[in-house]
């Protein structure tokens, strides 16, 4: 029996809790993931954009003849692979080791069960009790009904594959179907991208979503309106059976149809109340719920609970949690909450989608090639949206093309701060002719379109 | 004689004044460059903004062993500048046209002086009498002393060699010396800057100007401490001597050793008062002053009059003066004013440097190499540095590094609202793992370093 003052499962954000505060008392931290902390940092996040990174730099020059330049470029999966993963690898044990050598700290690297609201036990059979406890076990691959895991790949383990095969099938059209699609087709694996749906990027803003399809669709194979029935083993790799029943061969199939949050994995969902998808409940100082009530002393955060699988929301609810650990009882407030695809194109977007918009709100569209430096980039279709009541409150935004997820930050700020349109863009320098002429024009043309 | 109750000198932003409120009335644009929009469409901000791209794109591929990436890049002098002054001659005749084809309006494409504050005589002697004046004529490459300008380039005239020389020497370090050094370095032209002072940049923060300037000797031959005091004509191009009595061979020699303002070229300094060094000098209504005192009815604007010479700034001057004139007495006031410099590394700033910040303000810099992004990029040496005073204002902000130009984009809207860095951060998400990470930490270092 280990007695701690506080458990955490999860190494993830639920690991940043565990600061200054906590030196010499006793803490346990659980994971039984092959890597210490987290998805973002071994299989998320983190990886993928360590791998977009090159994928850019290759489709640019691969797709820079429209700019007078001829040249080639190719990415040896290996030396890409061996830097990203020394680098990742090295940082994940380093993490542990520090918090193993740290003294009052349990460092448990099993699956662990809730036995009540303050108890585990561990799959080798020991009791960690803990007077406080937090949820913070994160997310993994959505299963592919019908199909034995073993035959497909999932984020966890496409990027780690030793040798790249000739094609993919990919099942899926989010964000992370959209990157790994980029990254793989850099080192020119030619890719099949099956949707349920008829767009990638779906949950976006709808001529984001259709503008990320046609460029999908320019780039891949891209099949919509279907699902994946049957996965088989061939001599060549896999074969893939569709609703309609056609048939796909390719070296290896990446499943990527989502991300279910880990509650039922120890059971909390038996334990605390669940929402319709099995995320956590919690009230806005992230502590779960047991039948409508408040648990104290048990709190959830990240993807386990939230409605946004972004680590950047997971790290602020971890700030929640730790605060109110240390009696300060902060809330989860913060608002709105940007996303960023980093494909190709790069999405980013926060709010009301167009789509959505309230029938006397304004939605504004400016192409980055109305900029000097859209002229620049010769860029014919990336765009900046905003969605803007009438009172000049920017209810959200969205970017598709070069860098949007460091072009939208000026709207979260504004956003955030509560600042609405009128008068905004004139109320500071945007340095001419940075791509940053996409936002100021996108803000001066809402406020026409209210005038 | 024309009389006009507007006369502008200048087609740049000066042509911005002449809005709807002056359709139908008698209004002057006067300019003799050979193309019509001023300095920055013609031979400024736009056209190396749209060469630096392309370079970019090379240079990216060139410098990318590093990521695991090998390939080759090269760019099309003939059809990068077919591109780029195709679509650039194209805007600037049909803004003419345009002009020309408004009632009232007048476009003198001819040398003016002036007479008086309201009378402007053309170089074939026609005199145009205004009840308002603006002079918004810009400013000119500065000669090298003892050097005939028609052997050397400037940046009026390099971007439109038909071909290009296999080497180059540059003479100067600023803003447009390196982004045409960088853009003709991914042209295959061997580079030699020759710097009076130390290093490139030098007007920038002590530690960006540092890092520019490594950056710089990394790639191309960089002499520092040197004057040039003769410019010859050889079979080859040009023999360059130095105050040291050292001779350089090149194909041709770019002067960017800065620019003057006009107001001289009128006869305007004879009138209105100047600075020391030349420019016109204006109230914060941008009206010129005489002895001291505001001359009603005549304004100035961008680089004839301004510190900056910004084209944002004499954008902004524009709407300023637009707005006296229609009886709406703006002012000048913006603050802070961010510069970008778009050379390899690219560079963006604003306010205060690191070696003039107040005693008790605190300096902190805070590497790309730090962020999952920079890890992307596998950057080591780009840099966030904020100066921030001790009641946690902004005072300065100085980016060197990708994107720079846009990274600033959320100090410079911090900055001009008035906020200070204290719960900054926090107060919004910076989407993860975006390249926006390094302000977002830049500013948490900030607050820890006030603590």
């Amino acid at each position: 029996m280990i007695e701690v003052e506080l458990a955490i499962v999860g190494s993830g954000s639920g690991n940043a809790i565990v600061g200054r505060e906590w030196a010499g008392r006793a803490v346990a931290i659980v994971d039984d993931a092959p890597a210490f902390g987290g998805t973002c940092l071994n299989r998320g996040c983190i990886p993928t954009k360590m791998l977009v990174h090159p994928a850019d730099v290759v489709e640019a020059v691969r797709s820079a003849a429209h700019l007078g330049i001829t040249g080639s470029a190719s990415a040896d999966w290996h030396a890409v692979q061996e830097r990203v993963f020394g680098r990742i690898d090295g940082n994940a044990a380093a993490s542990e080791r520090w918090r193993l050598g740290q003294e009052g700290v349990h460092v448990v690297r099993e699956a662990v069960e809730l036995v009540d609201a303050r108890t585990l036990v561990t799959a080798s059979g020991e009791r960690i009790r803990a007077q406080r406890l937090v949820v913070a076990a994160g997310s993994r691959p959505r299963d592919l009904p019908g199909v034995d895991p073993e035959l497909v790949h999932t984020s966890d383990t496409i990027m780690r594959v030793p040798t790249l095969p000739a094609s993919i099938v990919i099942v899926g059209g989010g964000a992370i179907a959209v990157e790994l699609a980029h990254v793989l087709s850099a080192f020119d694996v030619e890719i099949t991208l099956v949707l349920r749906g008829e767009r990638v990027l779906s949950g976006e803003d709808e001529a984001v979503s259709r503008l990320a399809t046609e460029t999908a669709a320019s780039r891949w194979t891209v099949l919509r309106g279907r699902t994946v029935v049957g996965v088989e083993a061939t001599s060549g790799g896999r074969r893939v059976t569709l609703d309609d029943g056609r048939t796909l061969e390719a070296g290896l199939v990446l499943n990527a149809t989502g991300r279910v949050p880990n509650a039922d994995r120890l059971g909390a969902d038996a334990l605390f109340d669940t929402h319709d998808d099995g995320r956590l409940v919690t009230d806005s100082r992230m502590r779960v719920l047991a039948g409508g009530e408040v648990v104290e002393g048990v709190y959830a955060l990240g993807d386990v609970t939230s409605a946004h699988q972004l680590k950047h929301v997971a790290n602020e609810q971890a700030r929640v949690v730790r605060d109110n650990l240390r009696g300060i009882p902060t809330e989860d407030l913060l608002s709105p909450v940007p996303q960023a695809v980093f494909g190709h194109p790069e999405v980013a977007s926060f709010g009301t989608r167009g789509q959505d918009a309230p029938a006397d709100a304004v939605v504004v569209d400016r192409a980055y090639g109305s900029t000097a430096y859209g002229w620049a980039m010769e860029d014919e279709s990336s765009f900046a949206r905003l969605v803007v009541s009438r009172d000049g409150t920017i209810l959200g935004a969205h970017v598709i093309g070069p860098h949007a997820a460091i072009l939208i930050q000026p709207l979260v700020l504004a956003a955030s701060a509560g600042r609405g349109v009128h008068g905004l863009a004139r109320s500071l320098y945007w340095p001419h002719p940075a791509l940053t002429e996409v936002i100021e024009n996108v803000l001066l043309d809402a406020e026409k379109e209210l005038r």
